[in-house]
């Protein structure tokens, strides 16, 4: 084993490079605790963000995922999808510490994140009003980029202006 | 909320497409605990399989997934990568609950699977030999197979063949 810290330290192009595999995001992968176990299960969800550039997400209350974010928050969430080009290791992505927090249907909350939503996600149209769906900003506490083979960072909500 | 049960009983297409998804990833989300403070954490890694069908990944000792791996083997892997085709939570996908073992380099074991695992990642080459790298063999003991909006099923090591 090598003896050397595998974590750069951040600038400018690392904080650039987070924002933005943030912002395009479209779906990612939740690492969740099962509530039974304690042990992590991970899922494809949905994602878009807040007008805030929070991660946002609109879940079933029949998935399993929105059972175990209720029962603890604490939530990570793998941004960064190589699609069908280059090498996957390679290819950018982040992982976000996040905390779950779920806005109630009736609020003004609601409403206002329903329209920032469609505006990236219009095929929600067909169930975000299913009494069943609701919203969870996924605000980030702490986050891990990897920009390919050998360039770690890790960032502060300060270095994402958040 | 509805009242129903959104699993299916799973049938010869839903272990056909599942062991599908497991035998041609090449890389997916890796969910393990954070020994520190126990939240889930969700990394991307390479994944092949083993000769009897089981997930295999090639990890680093430098990688915070592995220091988790090795203090709790407990851990989730989502299979099924959409690439640029179509909607990504319409693509199929399968859920891992999955248990970590850890082969030691020096044995035999290590160098029947890295002959295998090269077969199906040969980039692998540049990195596989260096000491801190090592396979890890992703135990499946449950799996949870979405193909597709309200297609989704819970499946058993019966079901895959293992």
């Amino acid at each position: 084993m090598a003896a050397t810290d595998p974590i750069r330290l951040t600038d400018d192009d690392a904080r650039a490079l987070a924002l933005r595999l943030i912002r395009d995001a479209r779906f990612g992968a939740l690492g969740v605790l099962d509530p039974a176990s304690g042990a992590p299960v991970v899922t494809r969800i949905a994602v878009g963000t807040t007008p805030d550039g929070q991660p946002l997400t609109l879940v079933s209350a029949l998935a399993a995922h929105t059972t175990a974010l209720r029962a603890d928050p604490r939530c990570s969430l793998l941004l960064g999808e190589p699609g069908d080009r280059g090498d996957p290791l390679t290819h950018p992505r982040i992982t976000l510490a996040c905390r779950a927090m779920f806005t109630d249907r009736a609020s003004p909350d609601h409403a206002r994140l329903r329209t920032h939503y469609l505006a990236s996600h219009p095929k929600a149209q067909l169930y975000i009003d299913f009494s069943d769906f609701s919203f969870a900003t996924l605000r980030i506490e702490a986050a891990a980029l990897n920009g390919g083979f050998g360039k770690a960072f890790r960032l502060t909500t300060g270095d994402l202006g958040l």
